[in-house]
């Protein structure tokens, strides 16, 4: 009994971004009720050195499909980073989950020692399997989140924690 | 070959707790350099209705250590929330990483399918243990330090992700 590399990835990713499409939703809304450019929202940022909710949005689902891609030892489908609404990025979500969603554990399972090696801006680091799913993909994947989340709340968006930690 | 819970959690809480007491460092630097009175940074938040960075601390050292214990069986160490600066915080987060460091694998390895009952709010939640890691304590743990990370940012503290990452 443990935990195999599938149920620590896939499913994980996959429970998130869906969480992530629901909080999408909200801001739709609230831009509906006070009448506020809804673009206003997803091109917000915490500072000005920081990304917008958008490219926040963007960033979680590229790691997202990135790791399972990676584990799995197949190519990472490039998706262009186009979207401006909170509907394009509800899209892109439903793309990310569902090329996610492809994979079968027997894909995933085993990799825990693969040899990875991970471009990170100008430079290339060497992973294992496991260290890169825990100590990098999953982290960064929810720090991605927490602050569309975060983006969100500051703008007055009325989301809870409950909305990111959905049903586990 | 595969993931065990101690591997999935133990290690991965005091690897990010760790790099949270180094952000924390920079808070402290950050306010004698702009001569700012650092509790504004501790107390400060991205919305009125939501907690400030010293809680986001606290609830983070929470989760890690309310996690680890848990799934080991044994009582959760009750932590006064009295830190009010940086320093303090980092004793917080000091005092967590040696309780979690104090669990042997063999302690939480095979709660994969414990029987966890867990009080959020007025109510209480029956998970297993591997869905109450993967799908809460772990994104909960990650979404407060990510919460920490972007009141500091929005404060214009000078962090950046590597200091989130740290070295997985």
């Amino acid at each position: 009994m443990s935990i195999s590399m599938y149920q620590a990835s896939a499913p994980r990713f996959v429970n998130t971004l869906n969480n992530l499409s629901g909080i999408l939703d909200k801001v739709q809304a609230h831009a509906e009720a006070k009448k506020i450019d809804p673009l206003v929202l997803t091109a917000s940022r915490l500072y000005p050195d920081m990304f917008a909710l958008a490219r926040q949005v963007q960033i979680a689902c590229d790691t997202a499909k990135g790791a399972v891609a990676r584990l799995a030892g197949v190519e990472v489908p490039k998706h262009e980073d186009t979207e401006q609404t909170a509907a394009e990025l509800k899209a892109r979500i439903a793309k990310t989950v569902a090329f996610i969603e492809t994979f079968k554990p027997a894909q995933i399972d085993g990799s825990e020692q693969k040899d990875l090696t991970i471009k990170l801006g100008p430079r290339e680091v060497q992973w294992k399997g496991m260290q890169y799913l825990l100590g990098f993909a999953l982290p960064n994947f929810y720090f991605h989140v927490a602050t569309a989340y975060g983006i969100l709340r500051h703008n007055g968006v009325e989301v809870a924690k409950r909305d990111f930690i959905g049903n586990p």
